[in-house]
Formats: structure tokens, C-alpha cells, sequence
């Protein structure tokens, strides 16, 4: 018998042993959300695109997941938006999109679901959150961006609603937040204890003032720098799980990550997160179990100087997301659908007939 | 009444609740030292101009800053100064160039300024430092830089003056630093235990030797990487504050942070700061209130391989001595010269008026 | 007398006081591997000269190391090699490639040298790791690695040997290891509690079974995330010299830094060392004094983008080893085989005689 008719012997029988077993336990439903109109900068729409082409569904899949695609939603612009807008920009365009994006994440949470939304722009969040608060009432958030998102529309200094979606969600905010048409089928269905802030480091004068004056919590670049990123996380589920178990809304704006990693996307803030601070986040996530609907938002493909920096940006983006789901940095990056539970063994037979012939 | 003229008087109502407050109280002097005589390469005499594009000079009047900009000093070359120069180089023009800038920083402080001191090379520290003393001689002294620049004129390897002007400062090393021509019109200012370096990661031998035979603080990289740069900052307040409040003389080379973050400057060294660290120290810095003047040096324009690299190294610049007066990570970085007190809030004619018509 | 003359009578005074004095003790051998069969890509064997390209020699040399370079090994593929390599791709050209630095690096120790071997693949560290041990049979071993090159011929997914020779070092694993043709001159000679890693980020799931299973230490990007490098350093040191000293081998595969600094190499890993955690690292190892042997290999010079990047990649490595021989960030870079014990005074002539000539 040749070595090498042995070699392929072996491998049959190591085929045998490793046991092919699900790492991830996720359903996860992919929503594309290609809305640009909460800001000024047009590409965003191109986001989801940008983070499928990166090979989102592929690697949620070698995770393990079961992956429902639900395509990308179809956003209509209202007519005449323009005419609420001299200050706050197309609110009726942002808030029918978030409404119909509402409706997809409740959909799909209710069908048992991890719901995955890809953006698009941050104001997105407003429907992501409503959406998942319809069937998870008891939800908390965790909102790891550059930037506080809180400015009220009173308060907003560009009126671009991807800057103020927060202040609609909270309810101890409500007194300051004027009815904005488009916005009426919403109730906020946060209260401020609900979320927790990490990678802030750009914040508008009336952002900070909310912040303080209602205590809500937050972990700026300054506060990493201080406690580092381990202590972190730890006060963040101290403070959202601490008391019990609850379903998890990630929002995740890329550009919390540092502008060297992160360059796709509107707007940049120096100062920003590593990649090693970003996966930690999301592996943290991860381990409580309790990750229940994610927003990764602000990816912007046509803001990038070159297409290693769009490549760059979206690889990052799919690796937050994978690292929601389970991909780790102790185990396999690939083909991590396999988990060995016994280590192959070299046959008895192969040993022994040919032991002499494989040395040199 | 229309939706829109509704939204204007909100914002109207706006504008009287959002109280315009200082946030600085500094007054602050900037002084532009375009001197390179220190060193051998040319262009760090184009730093002030540099750094002045990069909007220094608005981005302190909007933190609240009342500037007073100096403008640029004008330094001659002291003629045959070569002749002095078989081995420290420039000597009295060098000296001459210190001796012009203590008196326009003794000036500046003496006015009530916080001054600014905008290089040019490094060498300009002795004269900075030295009219900061005139007017404060109980300051000290805190040191980020790259190097020691604590060379001798006997132990210097290279000749240039911007790696040995500690020496020169320093009472206790005085009978090491024989008379240089140039250098006869000031005395040494500070004792040993008044200056604090951080960020030092490539020494000369005998510079090695002055630091630890003379007892002499420093945080080297290793030391950030050991003990983090909050404890860091800690470690520096309490050696030079602990006892007493003192002024604080900032001494900042760019070339502290990383190459990769501060490419144009003239000796950059890897393994640097990172930005975070960087705008960690001077943030620090300003919470102490003591801080009463501040070098930024070593800006080198011509060295750059691409104008990105000048805009990001002048950024960098500004950013370093933004955060020096009370530009943070948790506030505005744009229009901080507000600070909010009272929130603005819907008005209740509004509410009623047009509850039905601004809902879709 | 001119001043000039004085200023060289003065140097020739420092000359006198500051004492000539080697820093570093060890005599050096370096052994360039060209070798490129332990896995696909064309180009790592350019490593050796790349290395030596960016200085290492002097570099070593100046840090007061004899340097004794053993110049580059000569490699032979060993014919039809390809027979044996329905999976295991090339396995008696790297054996004996092995068998060849093996035999190299025991001579090397043998006569006193520490040994440094310029890869080249990782395959290569079975090699310089036997031959070690033939003369150091009680060493330990710290690999630095993005990748914990433990496959089993049974579990390798590329059949590329760079990803196995961990498992064919470690006696506990033997039973899991079919006899190689090529590897037959060679018995395993680490126990598991012998190895501890640094820098993980990329596992096959049979090396993450097997590194849990058979409880080999490790540290991942995420627990140097988690505990810091210092106390990592800390903890390996506990493990492998806590209860005595042992020869410390030193396998560094340049991929365990970041991709943004060392893009040379053939499989990069986003989320790796930063520059300071590297070098914390090599400084740290010889802290301890009892560095024996050091392996720095997949420098891959033809995969980098541009010229800088094969310059930043070598540069590293040379920066790594240097490190390792007492290249420190408080102490010199250049001129480090000088210790100064005496600081140079001025003489009292030249002061006496000169005093008012040098004033201005």
C-alpha cells in the first residue's frame, strides 16, 4: 500500500472523529436599511451593500448561524419634506423609514430572531429600537459611537435627525422634545437608565448638558483612557444586567472606531476606538448571552479616499458583527463551524505496517 | 399660522433659554517663534505658520479664550557665528534667539496671559522657560517629549542646541555647562526636582546618565506601558503639585506622539504616544488650573511626505494645545463657547396650537 | 589661544572621562534560514536579507554584542517530495531544512553563543527549537505568534508545515502525531508546560482543542485586551522560570504585531501587537537574563505593497531582536556601547583663561 493511499486513509478516519457542531445558537435575520436622509451626506445608502459584499452572510454562517436575509428595505422620500425642514431636516422621510423599519425588526424578533440592521444612517436607530421594544419591552441599549445622537430638535445645531434619535426614545426627554410630523405612530420606549454610552469624544453644548443633568450613563474615550476598556464593559452590564437578565440592542456607529480604521464614513472624529477596544466590545456582548438586535450603522463607501479604505471600513463592520455572534480571537476565524471534541489519532494499522517506510 | 414660521419661534425662544457663558477664563497670549537654528534640518521655522492655519487661533476664541496673538518674532542670525561652532552650533544666535523670546514671554505673563509659544525647534525652550521664570520662579516644568534634551555642551553628539537646553536650565548641572557664547544673559531657573519628563524613549548615553545620577523624574514609553498614563499624570502632579500650587510650564515636541501620527517633525522616534495618550496629558494639565505657559515645537512642515501629513501634524498641534485650555473629550469641540444651563422646551401655545397639524 | 581650540581641548578632556564599556555581555550568532517549503508563498526566504538589509549586524554590534554572523544556510528540496504530500505539503525538504539549522543552532550554543536564526517560515523553529534543546535540554519557550502553529498532520486545513511544528515539539501530543517522512531524526523535546504563547488572534479549532485540552498556556490579543502586556509578562515568566532559571528560547513570528506595522508577511492578522507591546516584550525577556536563542521569521519582503513597507516590516524585526540583546527606550539607540560613569566637567583653565572672551 502506497504512503500516500495511507495519508488519505488517515484522513477519512479524522473526518469521522471531528464532530461537526453549531457554535452559534443564533437565528439571525440581516436587514439592509439603505437610508440616507438623516443627514447630509449622500453614499450611506450604499452601507449595507458595502458590509454584504464584505461577506456579512458568509461569515454569520461559518459561525454557525442560521442566517434569514431579508434583502434590503425600499425607503420612499415624502414629498414636500422640505417645507417641515427649516430646521429639522426631512422629518417625515426619516420618520416613515423608521416606521418601516420598525415594523421589519419587530417582525422579525417576533419570529425569534437576532435582528441584524444594516445602515444606512444613525437615525435608523429610532425605528430599530421601537421596533425591538414591541416585542421587547424590557430592552436596554448599549451605543457605541463617536457621538451622543441626543440633540433634541430644539437643540440640534444641523438639524440632521441621524443626530438626535436618542432624545425621541427617551421618555424623561419627552417634555423637551416637540411632536415632529412624521414621528406621531411612536411612543419612546426607553427610559434613561436603559442605555449606556461608550466612545464618546464629539458632543454639541446641549448633548453634554442632557447627559449630566439626567445622569445618564456614558464611557467616553476619556473614561477608556482612564479605566480602560475591561472596566468598561464590566460597569455596563453591572449597570443594564445587574439586576436581571435582559434583552441587549446594540447600536453601533462605526465611526466610533478611530478614523485610521474606520475612514468610510461621514463623520470622523480622531481619538477613536482600536480595532482590539471594538471587538472586545462586541465579544463581551457575546458572552452575556442576552445580545437580542444589532444596528450597524454609517458606513459609507463613497467617503472613503480609496477602495482599501471602503474594504477596510466594511471588513470592520462585518467583524463587530461576527464578533456578536460568537467569532472569537481564541478560536477559528473561518471554518468555525466545526468544534473538536476528540483529537484525530494516527491508525494502529498505518503505524505498524509502514512505520519503516515513512522515515527518511 | 404655518408649521414652518411655528418652528422659527421655538427657535427664537431657543436663543434667550441657551445662556452664552465662557467656558475659558484663560487669557491667552500666542507667540510665533519661527527658529530652527537649533537643529540643522530646515522648515521647523515654518511650524508657527503651520499650526496658525490649522485655525489655532479660532479654535481657542471659540473655547472662550480671550487671544492676544503676538504674531511672529523676528530672529536674526548672529554673523561668524560659526566660529564658535566647532562644535555646539549657532551658539549666539541661538542664545540671541532665547534672549528675544524670554523677554516677550516674561511680557506675555507678566500681562496676565497664559502664553503660548508657537517653535520652531526646541532650543527655544530655554528662553521660553527663562521669562516664564522671571515673572514665576517657583514654576516647573513638564517635559513631553521624544528626548531628554539634556546634553551638555561637552556630552552633546551632534552639536545642536535643541538637544541640550535642560542642560542649561538646571542649577545642579551648571558645573558641567561650560560659558557658551550667546547664553551669558540668563541664569539657570530650575532645580532638578522642578521638571517632570513623559514620553522619552531614545536617550543619548551621557543624557542617560545626567537622568538617573542626578535623580531626575521621567516616564519613558516603557513607563506608560507599565503603568498607564493616568497614573502617570497622577505620579507628575503629585512630585511637582503635591507640596504647593505652582505654575506649570508645558514643554511640548510634537515628536512625542508616534510617527505615524505626527510624520513631520524632524527626529521622530516609533513606539510614540498615541493621540488619546497625548490629549490625556494636557487635559490633565487644564483640570489642575495651574497651567501658565506652553511650547509646542519641533512642527516641521518641509519634512512632511504629503500636505495630509502636514494638516495632520498641525492638527495634532492644535488639538495638543486646545485641550490645554479646557477643549475635552466630553464637551464640544466645535462651538464650546456656550455652555447650556436650562434646556429649551416646546412651547405650550405650540403644543396646543398644533398638536394635529404636525402629525402625519 | 582661540576659542575654537579650546572647545577641541575640552573635547579631548570629554574623550579621556567618558570610559569605553560594553553593555551588552553576549556573544551573538546570527544564522540567516532562507527557507520557504514550510508553506505557499513565494518570498519569505528573502527574510534573512531583508533583516540584515535594515542593520541588524550593526545594530547589534553597537549595542557591544560579538556578533558572530554565520551568513545564510544553504537548502536543498529534497526530489519527488511532492509524493509524500497529499496533505502534508513538502515534508522531507523541511525536515531536513530542520535537521540543517538544528545542527547549526546546537553547534552555535554549544560554543557559547546566543543564537539568533533569521527565518523564513515558522517551520523552521522545530529546527532551531531541537537543536537548542540539544544542548539546553531543560529550555523554555515564548512564542510570539498571531497563530499557535500547533496543527496535527491530521488537523492541518492548509497541510502548510508553518502551522505544525508546535505539535511536533510537545512529547504530551506525540500519540496524535503520525511519523512524517523527514522527521524521523528528531524526538519531541518540550513538555506542554514548557511553551506559553503570546499574541493569539487566528486558531484552527483543532488548535483551540487542543490548547484547552492539553491546558498549554496562552495569551490571546483579547487577554492582553483584558490583563495588560506587563502582567502577562509577569505571568509567563511565573510559569517558566518561577521555580528556576531555565535557557528562555524566543520564537517570534513578526506577524503577531499589527498588519498596519509589520505588512510584510504572509499571513497577517488584524488586531495584533502594538510597536510597544512588542518591544515590552523583547525587553522584558532580556530583563531576565537567561535569553538563549531567539527565531524571528515570515518577514516576507515580495508581499508588501511598497518598498516602505518591507523597510517599516525589517526595521521591526531588527528592532525586536535588539530589544533582545539590551536595546532599551531609556537608554541609547546609536551609540548604546557607550556607558558614561563621569560627566564631563569644564576645566577650570578653560574658565579661568576664557571666561570673559566666550561671553557676548
Amino acid at each position: 500500500m502506497s504512503i500516500r493511499s495511507n495519508f488519505v486513509r488517515l484522513l477519512k478516519k479524522q473526518v469521522s472523529i471531528i464532530k461537526l457542531q453549531k457554535k452559534c445558537s443564533h437565528s439571525v435575520a440581516v436587514i439592509g436599511a439603505p437610508f440616507s436622509k438623516g443627514q447630509k451626506r449622500r453614499g450611506v445608502e450604499h452601507g449595507p451593500a458595502a458590509i454584504r459584499s464584505a461577506g456579512l452572510i458568509e461569515r454569520l454562517s461559518n459561525l454557525g448561524c442560521n442566517v434569514c436575509d431579508f434583502g434590503d428595505l425600499h425607503f420612499s422620500q415624502v414629498p414636500n419634506d422640505e417645507l417641515y425642514n427649516s430646521i429639522v431636516k426631512h422629518p417625515r422621510t426619516v420618520g416613515l423609514a423608521c416606521k418601516v423599519l420598525a415594523e421589519e425588526v419587530s417582525k422579525a424578533v417576533g419570529a425569534g430572531h437576532t435582528c441584524v440592521t444594516l445602515g444606512g444612517d444613525h437615525s435608523l436607530a429610532f425605528g430599530s429600537i421601537t421596533g425591538h421594544a414591541q416585542q421587547c419591552p424590557d430592552l436596554c441599549v448599549i451605543w457605541v459611537d463617536a457621538h451622543a445622537d441626543i440633540n433634541t430638535p430644539l437643540t440640534t445645531p444641523s438639524g440632521n435627525l441621524h443626530g438626535q434619535p436618542v432624545s425621541f426614545l427617551l421618555r424623561e426627554l419627552q417634555d423637551k422634545v416637540p411632536p415632529i410630523p412624521g414621528f406621531s405612530w411612536a411612543k419612546p420606549c426607553l427610559s434613561k437608565s436603559d442605555i449606556v454610552y461608550i466612545g464618546l469624544r464629539d458632543l454639541d453644548p446641549a448633548e453634554q448638558f442632557i447627559l449630566k443633568n439626567y445622569d445618564i450613563s456614558y464611557y467616553s474615550m476619556r473614561h477608556i483612557d482612564c479605566m480602560g476598556i475591561k472596566k468598561v464593559m464590566e460597569k455596563t452590564f453591572d449597570q443594564l444586567l445587574g439586576r436581571r437578565d435582559r434583552p441587549i440592542h446594540l447600536s453601533f456607529d462605526i465611526d466610533a472606531f478611530d478614523p485610521a480604521l474606520a475612514p468610510a464614513t461621514g463623520t470622523p472624529v480622531i481619538g477613536g476606538l482600536t480595532y482590539r477596544e471594538g471587538v472586545y466590545i462586541t465579544e463581551e456582548i457575546h458572552n452575556t448571552g442576552m445580545l437580542s438586535a444589532v444596528d450597524l450603522v454609517e458606513v459609507n463607501p463613497v467617503l472613503a479616499a480609496t477602495s482599501e479604505e471602503v474594504k477596510a471600513t466594511a471588513n470592520l463592520a462585518v467583524d463587530v458583527i461576527a464578533s456578536c455572534f460568537g467569532q472569537t480571537r481564541e478560536g477559528a476565524h473561518t471554518r468555525a463551524d466545526t468544534i473538536i471534541d476528540v483529537l484525530p489519532t494516527p491508525s494502529t494499522s498505518y503505524e505498524s505496517d509502514n512505520e519503516e517506510q515513512v522515515r527518511i
